[in-house]
């Protein structure tokens, strides 16, 4: 597996656009990813019990698992709309077809930004008008799905003769709003939609699902995974790693860019009784506010990640069989304090590390799990504070 | 039911202390209740899964459900401090009882601080030679259990005869760490241990389990509640509706002075389908960060409302039958935007009260549940980013 330059212009037979529609004042708020082909597609989405109208539409588009197009607007997140919500949403996929000259059952839809407000629906009909002619090999798409987000988040990896590329944005807000996570994924590698659903499920279980900027979860957020085909026999494998790979630097990327953050945090549980257990303790620790705020202010405090693990609820935690380590330096071993620990040794490494390590051994099995998040500084208060209006 | 003036200084029998004896540099440090009479006593403790040492030892004291004095020390939570840290707890006890003439058995003991670092002990031992005699009917005890709160948190009320009176503390920290909650609650009114247990039991279970302020569970957690045992005959539902009052208003002044607050949030749900769902749905939209930050800015953003109830796990959740009020003023109705919904409205609202109430209708059913937090300011990151040496 190799690591690319760039990210979904690396597949032949995609295109796509990224532009400014007016939805926002200046900054891009309108993407298409459109393939020459129709795909296999397989998404995943929210586990918000209130959903956007787009949603509903790409889950109903996605009913035959087939998808050649998708739009992406931002600045509006189109929920809590009602039935004129659902209709805009439909609507956006009937004009995108229309222009394409594609199905409408085959175009899917995303949309981020402020809650409780109609979609300005007169801006995404002008905006349509034209955009076959727009889409090119090279464009502005990862540009285009920002929102806060300080960086593109785009990768690209070549597997055994295959390509699988993405482009992600999260952790942003648009006129504040909650950190909505979108990613769309794309290769060339023919696999069954079954497969491909499976393969899809297993790595966002580990990297997407693994990660919190601030334990809020969107309405809008969504994987989605779209396949042309054109590269046959893929050893299913060999594909998993590679699309295990994607996942997990684009969220590294989204939760190295969370809202206000500073630095990197992920939490490697190991010894843990069971799968679930080591899930919610690494989950647990990378989203307490104290643990965060304290890897921000660069304070030894590992006291406050002992308090998060122990709120996890976990099932097996025996306190004398703890072990943690922050960047390789002991602290914790056995549920006491380590004798070489120095807490003046532990803040100087903090506060030269960009990206900090938690490796809590819970001395009790052999499950393992990594999460991922990002500390928090006073602009994330700053950040949510600002006006919707 | 009828609520005095001040605390713990109404109720005959018991007296108190409260002074500095060098852990913190000036403030008060250490505090001691004692009664006369040997007392009923009941508690709850934290839920967290690493528990301080002088939880062990007050958790083994309450076996035989009698106890005569507390001791309260901060500027240390003695956690994580292994052997040593217990055998601390236990000697603090053995001194205090020694000093008080009781049995060692009757006395219980409460730390909050940083963790991780043994209890300077000799400060502790000094500290309670001749505490008999500085025992008094006013005392600073209230104040000597405040680590980071602005205000002392106490109150009393008379019922049928009876009084209930406590002080608590909470949403502070001493050297940063978590906001710890400590209350002691003690009465003059004789009821069985049993129906004393279960009236706690049921307080605590609608009150300061119902709050958060920032989603960060101590260590330390615990409620005490004794009983003199001088007023006989008590009508128990008297009792549990004055009990009631006494531990909800001390829930509300520890969520109006949590960390950085400038604001008290309430959150009541109705019309849920179970109370299991109505408690997660408040809780939810309670510890929400964006709900927080949003309302500490005045932000009309209710949009962020329905998004923490829509990833509380509630079981029943129907977007179409869900109404929304801010202060009385309708933001949501039956899934859509009210029509007399004006943001500049209800931004005016936020700004002005002091007090947030959203009240939830999730129109599926008949259950309910109320729970209690605070906004999010730059200040509770400021607080918390700070060295623990």
């Amino acid at each position: 597996m190799k690591v690319l330059e760039g990210g979904i212009s690396n597949i032949a037979g995609f295109s796509s656009l990224g532009k400014n529609i007016g939805i926002k004042t200046k900054a891009y708020d309108f993407a298409v990813l459109y393939s020459d082909k129709r795909c296999k597609a397989v998404a995943v989405y929210t586990q918000n019990a209130i959903k956007g109208a787009p949603l509903y539409v790409t889950m109903d588009h996605l009913q035959d698992h087939m998808a050649q197009a998708i739009v992406v607007s931002s600045g509006n997140a189109n929920v809590t709309t009602g039935q004129q919500g659902l209709d805009n949403a439909y609507k956006t996929t009937e004009l995108v077809a229309a222009e394409l000259g594609i199905g409408q059952q085959d175009v899917l839809v995303a949309s981020t930004g402020v809650i409780g407000v109609q979609l300005p629906f007169e801006k995404i009909e002008s905006g349509t008008k034209g955009i076959k002619q727009e889409l090119a090999q090279e464009s502005n798409f990862a540009e285009a799905i920002m929102t806060t987000d300080t960086f593109k988040k785009e990768i690209c990896v070549e597997g055994d003769g295959f390509k699988i590329a993405g482009a992600a944005k999260g952790s942003g807000m648009i006129e504040p709003n909650m950190a909505t996570m979108l990613a769309f994924l794309v290769t060339d590698a023919d696999i069954n939609t079954e497969q491909l659903q499976t393969a899809l499920k297993t790595s966002v279980d580990q990297s997407f699902n693994m990660t919190s900027v601030d334990t809020d979860t969107s309405t809008s957020d969504n994987v989605v995974l779209l396949s042309n085909q054109q590269v046959k026999n893929i050893d299913i494998t060999k594909f998993q790693e590679a699309l295990d790979h994607v996942c997990l630097e684009l969220t590294k990327m989204i939760a190295r860019d969370g809202e206000g953050a500073t630095k990197l945090i992920v939490c490697d549980v190991v010894g843990a009784k069971t799968a679930a257990d080591a899930k919610k303790i690494a989950k647990s620790v990378i989203s307490s506010p104290l643990v965060k705020t304290a890897i921000y202010g660069n304070d030894p405090n590992w006291g406050r990640i002992m308090m998060a693990l122990g709120k996890s609820g976990a099932e097996a935690i025996n306190p004398a069989s703890i072990s943690i380590l922050i960047n390789q330096m002991p602290t914790v071993e056995n549920g006491e304090v380590n004798e070489s620990y120095k807490a003046e040794v532990l803040s100087e490494i903090l506060r030269s590390a960009q990206e900090i390590l938690i490796t809590i051994d819970m001395g009790v099995g052999s499950a393992s799990a990594t999460a991922y998040g990002c500390d928090m500084s006073e602009q994330y208060i700053k950040i949510n504070a600002d006006y919707t209006t």
